[in-house]
């Protein structure tokens, strides 16, 4: 058992995939660090004050606090999205948890752009035809003056809105609840006929799960795209694969799935109108060691038994823009 | 022989390519249109009034004005750059020579600015991996705060600078002489250390004809890329090809080549690091439709014996900036 107290060492379980926090261990002090991966957290966790999500995309984590989870008191998870922790068994605990917001937004925002500019000036299709050295001349559409609605009003979303509008798009930013700037999650549907790019950029929560379905997807124009750097889950893919198959809305640029990494067998990797990337939008050279920071940052609170670093409301499943945060 | 009196109907020769202006013998009143390929100009030309370059990628109009242009009193390029039409016998004659400059600035400068942030983001390689199938995580590029080195300092520069400064890069912008917040082209040397892209949007003049050579690309970080908008003869191929086969740079976008359409067997079709596109960046959808409303403003001009938009100094290869235009 530890601190804040000072005198016992904590002990910090590391959720890792295939890489491990680059220096985690020259940052941690007198702590000891257990590494484990989905298969043997449920091991390691017992007994651990501090749990360090490193990989974001696992599900392990619910399994294994069933069995033994009353010494954790901190979960850190090294992603904006808090899904795959935000299970009822820990938001009913007294545990905090903090999120790695902040790390992911301008990123997020210039990859968002990346989409919308490769749509508009066919990019991916420049790339397949050089692939057949095929010189064909096509026109081209302008991406100022267009609409966006963005969907997710925390840092990344309103990273995404500064940049679209500094090229000229025009912007509606919708929220969980209105406030100023921003849409009530409800006003969605009105504003969906506007859009030119619709941009998911939410946390997965009950109100957003499958918010893009059969059924919104028709009051779209026929020249929409999608774009989803948010979770997979946003979308309902069986009916977007419908509507991109039918010409019902024109593209979509997808980073996240409901199933990472994309299955072989998916639709998605061979349609024209789809660019597929393997959930990178955010992930610019360095980000490992700013996530390292940041946690690193938050442990020095956790030892100072002062307030963390983007404590995620629990309630809501993501962090408060009134609590205290880094972005 | 024709106008400003207004008494003879003038005699437009449009010279045409593939496809021909949009609408054009409706906005023209009552002159007579001769339409004309290249092989056909030398016949259409003698007796013309006005010649409309519609096909501004053609070789043709020097050798059809040797056969015959006294009558010639303005020559119109359906394009930005005029090299094709600026050879010295017509720049010497009283012919006045205007552009379609202010037609093609915003959708360049998109253009320039999605293939930085493709190059950032490796979304051709999302795209080459997507037609493999292939899920493969990979970390991407910061623009904001990267350094864009412009050449060009006309309208299309001036459009590709605001469109990269808003979302965050720094852009030195280089034009033929220094004035405010342009350097000098002599200043270029100094500042090609500091690129992460180089942005080629300059004429074809003597001045940059080859500018980027393989003594220039030496002076280049390892990590730039170039962008070419402008005109193909600006770079000399056969030194870039080997800089990016080398890994001298780490990548071309190129939309203009020395040869157009490209020949099937240049190497920079296969080159991984190499954006090819077909001279399309400024050529969004309605684009014809604007030219010939370009042409058809400054024909009632000409008949009203008024100064033209876009006239183009023939001493310097463009449009100055202190002259009149639409841009």
């Amino acid at each position: 058992m530890a601190n804040p107290a000072g005198q016992d060492a904590l002990t910090i379980t590391v959720l890792h995939g295939e890489d491990t926090p680059p220096g985690l261990s020259e940052r941690v002090g007198d702590a000891h660090l257990r590494f484990a991966d989905d298969t043997s957290l449920a091991d390691a966790l017992p007994g651990s004050d501090v749990l360090l999500t490193w990989d974001f995309t696992s599900d392990a984590v619910r399994g294994a606090w069933a069995g033994g989870a009353d010494t954790v008191r901190w979960v850190h998870t090294a992603s904006a999205g808090v899904d795959r922790v935000a299970f009822p068994e820990l938001l009913a605990s007294d545990t905090t948890l903090t999120n790695s917001r902040g790390v992911f937004d301008v990123p997020m925002a210039e990859y968002v752009l990346t989409t919308i500019l490769a749509f508009a000036k066919d990019l991916p299709r420049s790339v397949r035809l050089q692939g057949e050295r095929t010189w064909r001349h096509r026109e081209t559409e302008p991406v100022a003056g267009r609409c966006a609605v963005v969907v997710g009003s925390g840092p990344i979303g309103h990273a995404i809105t500064s940049v679209l509008r500094a090229v000229g798009l025009r912007v509606e930013l919708v929220g969980r609840t209105a406030r100023d700037g921003v849409h009530a999650f409800d006003a969605l549907d009105g504003l969906l006929p506007e859009a030119d790019f619709l941009v998911l950029a939410a946390p997965l929560t009950d109100q957003t799960r499958g918010l893009l379905h059969r059924g919104s997807i028709e009051t779209m124009r026929d020249t929409a795209r999608v774009v989803n750097v948010g979770r997979g889950p946003l979308i309902v893919t069986d009916d977007l694969v419908d509507a991109l198959s039918s010409g019902r809305i024109a593209g979509a640029a997808l980073d996240v799935f409901e199933t990472e990494p994309l299955p072989a067998d998916s639709a998605l990797w061979t349609m024209d109108n789809v660019i597929v990337s393997p959930h990178m939008s955010g992930d610019i050279v360095g980000w490992r060691d700013t996530l390292v920071d940041l946690f690193a940052e938050n442990l020095a609170l956790f030892r100072d038994g002062r307030e963390l670093h983007n404590v995620v409301d629990k309630a809501r499943g993501y962090v408060s823009t009134t609590s205290g945060g880094t972005s």
